[in-house]
């Protein structure tokens, strides 16, 4: 496998958790697919339609968030927010996160 | 799904890239299996064998890390250490982490 691929492959499996800890988080807060993608990327997480709208509906069907259709400036859109489930699950995820960040942060500058 | 169960899955989905990034900076130095797992315990990332030594092997047959046998204290070991495609990698998985880092600290107590 090309070395540029395999970069690629554990890059995305870096991202890939951090992703939805931060989508879960984000919808702290109700956003529509469109509002939500752009809130990320201001937080310089760039999450393309073809990633994020699948994960949402995973997470939904995992009961972690809710949606609703609702119609804003004459248009359809479906709002998502976290479910109870999800906000018990957000601050789970926050702990190991900040847990795997004390490790990373000692063993990156120093090993 | 249970809940406990969606957690265990997401909560995994974190650490892969994490435990990856994390063995590649520690064979920075050259380990073999058991003093590199004390060394991330120590570091608080408990990882079991069964994840660590499949890594190591799939690291390794990607030409991100080289190893060796060698006798010490009477007993064969594998000797790992970062291989030069495994040095250019993980500066720049040190790069992305620290990009979603910086994310990820804006996201999680804002949103």
């Amino acid at each position: 496998m090309p070395l540029q691929d395999i970069f690629d492959s554990l890059r995305l499996e870096l991202r890939r958790g951090s992703l939805t800890l931060a989508v879960l988080a984000h919808l702290r807060r109700e956003h529509y697919g469109y509002t939500l993608r752009k809130a990320l990327l201001d937080h310089g997480l760039d999450i393309d339609e073809g990633t994020l709208y699948p994960l949402l509906r995973r997470l939904e069907s995992q009961g972690l968030l809710l949606s609703e259709w609702r119609e804003e400036n004459n248009r359809n859109k479906r709002f998502y927010r976290l479910a109870p489930d999800g906000k018990r699950i957000l601050k789970q995820l926050m702990d190991e996160w900040q847990r795997l960040n004390a490790s990373l942060d000692r063993i990156l500058p120093e090993a």
